[in-house]
C-alpha cells in the first residue's frame, strides 16, 4: 500500500553510521525518479551519488539541520547520513524545472523507504561550498541534497492545533510533526 | 513495488468518462499529500476537488493539452477527465513552497493509480479563468490542476536518444515518451 509507504516516509536526520549503502542501490532509486513525471518531459534533473566517506564528511559541515530544533547542531558523528544524493538542475537544458524536483525527490525517497532506509530532503545548504567539493561544472546548480541511511530515530505524524507547525522533541528523542488538518487543506470539495 | 505503481503512473490525457470518481476517494488521495514532506513543515498548499460535471466542464476549456502534440487538441468529450484537483498556494501561510508542490503532486496521483485511476498534471493553465470558475478567494493562487479519471490510453516509456526528449503518438494512438538514459542523469557518483 502507498499509504504505508508514504506514512513510513519521514524526514529523518539521524542514522545508524554503521549501515552503509551501496552506490548501486541509490542508482535504482535514482530510476524511480527517471521514470516519474517532468514538466514538458524536458528531464533537466541531474544527480550526484555520494558514499565515499571522504567526501560525506567534507559536505556534511555545509548543511543545514532541523530549523526549528534550535539547540540541536545536527546529528552527532555515529548518528550521519552514510550516503548523499545531490539534485541537481542542467541549466544547459532548461532554467525552468516546474515541480519536477518535488517529485524526484518523493520517488527516490519512497525507493529507499522501501529498502528499509531513509533520509531528508535539505534546502539549507552552502550550494557554493558544496558544488566545490563535488567539483560541479558551470552548468549544474545544486536544488536540493538529500541526506540517506538507515534511520535510528523515530518519527511521529500528530494533528496540528491552531497552525502551530512547528516540528519538536520530546524528552525521548521522538520527534513529532504536527501536520495541518485534512479538512484545512481540503478549501472546497464539489 | 514501488517500482511498479511510479511505472504505472504515466501522465494519462485520455480517459473513460463513464467511470467516475468520488469526492471522497479524491480526499484520500489528498491525504497522501498531507502525509508527505513539507519544506520547513510549512504546508501551505491547498487543495480543491472538483468532480460536479458542471463545473468540470467550466474548466476543461481553461487547460493546455500535450504541448508536443501539434495536432491535437485535448481528449475528446467522451476522452475527458471526470474531475480535477487544483493546487493551490496559500499566500497568507507562506510566500515560498520550495518543492512541496511536486512532492504533494507525486503522492497524490501514487495514490490514484493504486486505486486503479491515474491522471495528469497540468501547468498550462488560465489561472484567472479557473480561480474565477472555482470562486477562489486573494489569499489562493493556483499552482496546477491535476486531471484524474480512468485512463483509456497506453503510455509506453522508451530510452531518449540523442536528447529527443518530445513525446510523439503512433498510428495506434500510443503514446510514446522518451526518458534520458540513467548515465546521463548521474552525473557522479563517488
Amino acid at each position: 500500500m502507498i499509504r504505508d509507504l508514504i506514512m513510513k516516509n519521514r524526514s529523518y536526520r539521524r542514522f545508524d553510521n554503521s549501515v552503509k549503502i551501496e552506490n548501486s542501490q541509490i542508482e535504482k532509486w535514482i530510476e524511480l525518479a527517471r521514470f516519474s513525471a517532468s514538466g514538458r518531459n524536458m528531464q533537466p534533473l541531474k544527480y550526484v551519488i555520494c558514499t565515499d566517506e571522504n567526501v560525506t564528511r567534507k559536505i556534511f559541515p555545509f548543511l543545514g539541520w532541523a530549523g526549528y530544533l534550535k539547540s540541536w547542531r545536527g546529528p552527532a558523528e555515529n548518528e550521519q547520513p552514510v550516503a548523499y544524493v545531490a539534485v541537481l538542475l542542467d541549466k544547459s537544458l532548461a532554467e525552468n524545472y516546474y515541480c519536477d524536483d518535488g517529485i524526484a525527490l518523493q520517488s527516490i525517497l519512497l525507493g529507499a523507504v522501501e529498502d528499509g532506509f531513509g533520509g531528508c530532503i535539505i534546502g539549507s545548504v552552502n550550494k557554493g561550498k558544496v558544488a566545490k567539493v563535488l567539483q560541479l561544472p558551470e552548468n549544474l546548480d545544486i536544488l536540493y541534497v538529500i541526506a540517506l541511511g538507515k534511520p535510528s530515530e523515530t518519527v511521529v505524524l500528530e494533528d496540528a492545533e491552531t497552525g502551530k507547525i512547528e516540528y519538536w522533541r520530546d524528552e525521548n528523542e521522538v520527534h513529532h510533526v504536527p501536520k495541518r488538518p485534512l479538512s484545512e487543506l481540503i478549501f472546497k470539495s464539489i
